[in-house]
């Protein structure tokens, strides 16, 4: 029996007990936008690398804790594995078949907030590093480095920082990301980079309290007022208003094209799926993935004046609107900062108050590293199916706090996901195929890592 | 003695005994918010108007039954008055000085939930009735109808169709409102109207659910959507952009902007009671009471996205706005209502829902109007300086739920407030001089009712 059909058979003996520790960690929360279950989440991570043998860190930062779990191997190569234990706010909770953190199995699926984003995926890599060990008599063939980080989901503030604290302790010579795994026709897939991040509060105050809307006439609105600051951002043509934006924005080279234009065409798939009948622009076909290459400008939230039942005449005193920027290489997120406040007070909104809530840069890495191609072959032997090579992702990770400072390494993704998790939704899933499916896939690339 | 003097003496004799039916009505609880008392209230009301002789109905309504009370006269006249017996709910009880519904007299004033608003006003009425009636050696110069309603509190959600269903029994050639009194510096004041309001709720769905804000660049996100559709309602001057909105707004007559021009400026009172920097438009002094005469388009809350705390990257499928428009005299909300569906369509927006919560017709009378002069005239008589007379205010109330159906009768409002009341507040009080004040007014406009 060969290592990888060792791995497989290990894997499928002990998946229940996966399904068990990930059902352990989704039932404690974690959501680091309120710091609910961060620091009891952080123990639970440490435990489970603990009790592998592995060297545990519960190192603290000005926010959550980052776990880093080091395990020796048998070549001197080291492979970095990115997760994070927090998750998004569960809300709204009464759009939840079964409640948030009490996970529950339905269809061949487990649900719960963070099930896959990133609880599952983390568990899933556990198994992969228990699976290769069994198979290769109790050693790993290459160094292992889990950092699992605490912030994800409020974008990362403190890790590029942390990072750079501890280049020592994170010395690799690759790594592997969150998220990935097929699309949702089960076909798998090849993120080489991630969008950078701009997330600010836009708030405005106009006058002490709220007033009666028979007085509508002189007493000053802040929701529109706010109204009126956000309509000076982007045009209706959706092209970013704030002078300079697009001045680092490159456009995609001609292999990233040619990688966009194998893909599948998604169009039905998201239709379906978000039950879509116009998109942005109108956009079809092929020109919703190129469009990954356009920055955007989107409205996270707005909270201001009476939101209740019924009518309550009031004049809004206050205004807060959540804005993210999603920025495409080599847009500056310190950079957009500056010129979105010098855009609003151009424009006569100086009352209005830019608070940035998270940053993150972009990063993308070589289509034609051998870890890029060990990735690749693996899946296809995994899941049957050639993989699908996309050069840019639309989300954004602190994947540019690794790859710089650790000396340019290169970066893939393989996780567990199929498009459809839900993720920070209601009714996040995990489909428990995907997990095992997921695990032999990272066991593979595990084994052939010390051979590049 | 003349028979102002009569009135007067009277008043001053009997003041003891209005105060103690003040405090009885005080004394009963009737929130039409939870329906507490309002039964028994209705039946206090009834028996102060049967007492006196007044032919009494207590008519059923969907909601609270209304108190009717006609009084024949020497003329043909019939002046109306209109009241309420149900008040706004005591909450937050441990702010106030003494319970209240256990009516206290302190430093000269009656200290009770409802006590201004709008009891003590009824009872005052009520006072000036029998003192109309001894001046007048036991009759009344013309025919008095009391409406007393009990849902004011709650928007008067039934009197529109109960009016129209007793126009008879209503039939009348003026009346006096609610409300009313003197400004805070003891000067009386009359308001001729009030505006009109359309209240309404937009919702556009975009997609089924939230996405993930890494796809902005594709998924329609409901927030930017409804703010589309929100900037197309009014310019960054102001006007509605509704075609055909301001077609039946009658602008102010040469009296009207007189009399707003004969008022005290409140600049610096709004500035400084809201805490103003900047009014709309950037109006300052007599442009801020003018612009009462523009109707209005004011956000009283969006509710779409994340709202918490921190970042939550989500590209909102729903987003609510509350908007009102206030109305001039002659715009009709159904016809606004009509004209906003139809702007909405034709701008491209038949996607976002439009769901009326509330309507109320502008209603104003004649500056010139005899009951005015009147009005006007023994408020300077009975409060020593002369009236201000404000044309139009910028709140809304039922009264064209009188003024119309009844043959377009006059309208004034004659009271007892002084501005400081308290109403719907902890503390809520009557100044007992403003009640006898309200008391010899109201007499005074009974007796010259007939001769107009």
């Amino acid at each position: 029996m060969n290592t990888s059909a060792k791995i497989d058979r290990f894997l499928e003996e002990a998946l229940d007990h996966y399904i068990e520790e990930t059902t352990t960690l989704c039932a404690q929360p974690s959501i680091s936008a309120t710091g609910e279950g961060i620091k009891e989440c952080a123990e639970l991570v440490a435990g489970l690398l603990h009790e592998r043998g592995f060297q545990v860190h519960t190192l603290p930062t000005p926010g959550s804790p980052v776990v880093v779990g080091h395990h020796e191997g048998e070549s001197e190569r080291t492979l970095l594995l990115y997760n994070h234990y927090d998750v998004q706010p569960p809300e709204p909770l009464e759009l939840w078949t079964t409640p948030p953190f009490e996970p529950a199995i339905r269809d061949g699926a487990l649900y719960a907030r963070g099930v896959k984003d990133d609880k599952g995926e983390f568990v899933a890599r556990l198994a992969a590093v228990d699976a290769v060990r069994a198979a290769h008599g109790g050693s790993l063939p290459c160094g292992v480095t889990f950092v699992v980080e605490g912030e994800e989901e409020t974008g990362s503030p403190h890790i590029a920082q942390f990072v750079d604290e501890h280049r020592e302790l994170l010395q690799c010579h690759g790594a592997i990301w969150e998220g990935g795994g097929t699309n949702p026709d089960g076909r798998p897939k090849n993120v080489l980079g991630v969008r950078g991040i701009l997330y600010v509060e836009l708030f405005v105050e106009t006058m002490e309290r709220d007033g009666h809307s028979g007085n509508a006439h002189l007493l000053p609105n802040a929701a529109w007022r706010l109204h009126r600051a956000l309509g000076s951002l982007k045009g209706l043509d959706e092209r970013v208003r704030i002078p300079g934006f697009y001045d680092a924005a490159k456009p995609p080279s001609k292999l990233d094209l040619e990688l966009l234009d194998a893909l599948p065409d998604y169009e039905e798939w998201w239709r379906e799926e978000f039950g879509v009948k116009e998109f942005v622009l109108g956009r079809r076909g092929r020109d919703l993935d190129r469009a990954v290459f356009e920055p955007t400008c989107n409205i996270a939230g707005i909270k201001t004046g009476y939101q209740g039942k019924g009518s309550k005449t009031v004049i809004p005193a206050e205004a807060l609107a959540k804005v993210d920027f999603r920025l495409v290489p080599d847009q500056d997120p310190e950079d957009i900062l500056a010129k979105l406040r010098t855009h609003l007070e151009a424009e006569g909104f100086a009352d209005v108050e830019v608070t940035p809530i998270g940053y993150m840069w972009p990063a993308k890495s070589d289509a034609d590293d051998p870890l890029v191609a060990l990735t690749a072959r693996t899946a296809e032997e995994v899941y049957g199916r050639p993989s699908l090579i996309s050069p840019l992702g639309g989300g954004s990770s602190p994947i540019y706090a690794f790859a710089r400072p650790l000396g340019g390494i290169p970066v893939v993704h393989a996780g567990v996901g199929y498009g459809g998790n839900r993720i920070h939704a209601p009714d996040e899933h995990l489909r428990i195929a995907d997990f095992l499916q997921g695990a032999r896939h990272i066991g593979r690339i595990l084994d052939g890592f010390a051979g590049l």
